[in-house]
């Protein structure tokens, strides 16, 4: 899903999100907390009418940012204490009030309060970030308020297979609607992420969404779903389209490189978007060469529309019952230099 | 009309530029000569097409440009000698190479390459500088090359009565199909520039457009019809925009303000636009804060509408015959602080 860090996917309106298809964006509860505010949000009447989207909206639980972002003060079984990365100011997040607040941003799917083991991370820590997580998701499950909002449990446990069984294990003892997979993306070889999908992947219940956190590149996508993922977010394909670099069904095309200077054909000419049925590479470098807040704006449209399109075409495949075969052709034209 | 100095309106789209209806955008020779280059559009199948816009578009002479953003080297009757303000490179503009360059973009409507006098000016300078866009003129009409352009000359003359009125009289002589009123909104008080227009309003041709190049606040396009023009071009909408500014029917909002914080109104409750049917002065301004994008396009989206819906009622006053009333009460509404 497309990522709205500060209630906004960055670079495009919630029209052109529409006219994308797209079906539920990403809002981030610590920017949000810190910026406007969810007393402010709140008062709006909710994210969904404060940044004129209506379809589904889910918020992260702001673990990911504190542990990223903000200076941290002290993490206890209580909670964390941290400082904004803004303005310094001191805050507190407890399960209760990550509740509290995603509860009055009012998305339709909300995140339990966890802790995101870093990469490496020995046995012990991420034992330790499980064991918090587990109590975490408790709590928030007995805090929450809102029956219309979906409240899914993060699977923890770093690297380590008997820690995500146990994480599983516990996790779905709570019963949550739906299970985020938290802790990958975070700097190790992709070989590992996939080899953590695959131990997941046989014990995760079958008829609950699973969504792999903060993954979104393209063969990423593929192999995710080959490994049982129904549900994805990421920055990268609206981060590298702001750098100036599409993604394409034949690899990244990186439109700033003098190589596109004259090439007056579209970015990917098997793609149905807007920009590639109205404007060349050349044009679009030319906007990149001009600093023109367009090019973040066409490159941004069309790589959203490429993963959306790329998400269409393997749900086609498993209706068709013909994913690994689509798996094989994707990787056959996109190339595999960033597949491991 | 809006400006599109890069080939491209800054900020947004070209489809979105249709759905404001807007009908003609201004795009700058001098920086289109210095990037991508004149002949690379020419490749591209001309402006239209490299920028997808299929309606109409007017390029500027380049002179402006030339003379406010390079650094001059020699000025004579032959031509400009100048050196770009982005790579230091050395350029030769004459009215020849102008119209070169203007027939390779491709506009429908293209200016005569001319001298726009400084404020203040000394009535010699004024006047040394007309005598040479006079000639240039003559020169550019003689190199101009195809007859689906349509080339503009421009009237020029410093604040002076009687170099405006010779102005005119040569270029009327020449038969252009329409004239651009140069070297006004240069720094001169608005007072003196409705004088000017005053000065040219009964000699100009009753039947040709008349064009007041770099005028874009409300005020002045309402004073300006006044005074018989019939096209305007600014960045000033697009600019303010992007700083945060918002024209309205009640004057200017400076959205970023804290008195917006908690302000759940549009810009401007009579616009139609999209940005003001969706979007409230809080969220733009936490846009804004934020520093996102999408407040540079929302807001370009409200002060483009702004004024195309300005122009449409001033044009509806003027087929009723109610010009002067429609003047009071915008001014009534608008406030005449910006007004001198």
């Amino acid at each position: 899903m497309p990522v709205g860090t500060q209630a906004t996917v960055k670079a495009v309106t919630p029209k052109i999100l529409e006219e994308l298809e797209a079906e539920i964006i990403l809002s981030n509860t610590y920017h949000l907390y810190l910026r406007p505010g969810h007393e402010l949000i709140n008062e709006a009447g909710g994210l969904h009418k404060f940044m004129n989207w209506n379809k589904p909206i889910l918020t992260d639980s702001g673990g990911f940012q504190v542990f990223s972002l903000a200076d941290l003060r002290k993490i206890s079984e209580e909670g964390v204490e941290f400082q904004s990365h803004l303005d310094g100011s001191y805050h507190f997040f407890t399960p209760e009030k990550v509740m509290e607040i995603e509860n009055n941003l009012g998305a339709d799917i909300i995140m339990a309060f966890d802790i995101c083991s870093p990469y490496p991370c020995s046995y012990e820590d991420a034992n330790r970030d499980l064991e918090i997580t587990l109590k975490w998701a408790k709590r928030c499950k007995a805090a929450h308020q809102r029956e219309d909002q979906a409240l899914f449990g993060i699977i923890q446990g770093g690297m380590y297979e008997d820690l995500r069984l146990r994480s599983v294990e516990e996790m779905v003892a709570m019963d949550f609607p739906g299970y985020g997979i938290g802790g990958l993306s975070v700097g190790e070889p992709k070989h590992l992420m996939y080899e953590v999908l695959d131990v997941l992947n046989p014990v995760m219940p079958k008829h609950k969404p699973r969504y792999l956190m903060g993954v979104g590149s393209p063969d990423c996508l593929v192999e995710g779903v080959m490994r049982g993922v129904d549900m994805f977010d990421c920055v990268l394909p609206t981060r590298i389209a702001r750098n100036g670099t599409a993604m394409t069904s034949q690899g990244r095309v990186v439109v700033r490189n003098a190589a596109y200077q004259r090439d007056f054909t579209p970015l990917d000419p098997k793609c149905d978007c807007y920009t590639c049925q109205n404007f060349t590479r050349a044009y679009l470098r030319h906007l990149i060469k001009a600093e023109e807040i367009l090019s973040s704006i066409l490159i941004t449209i069309h790589n959203i529309r490429f993963l959306i399109n790329l998400m269409k075409k393997i749900r086609e495949a498993i209706w068709e019952d013909r994913l690994p075969e689509f798996r094989q052709s994707f990787f056959e034209e996109y190339g595999y230099k960033e597949h491991l």
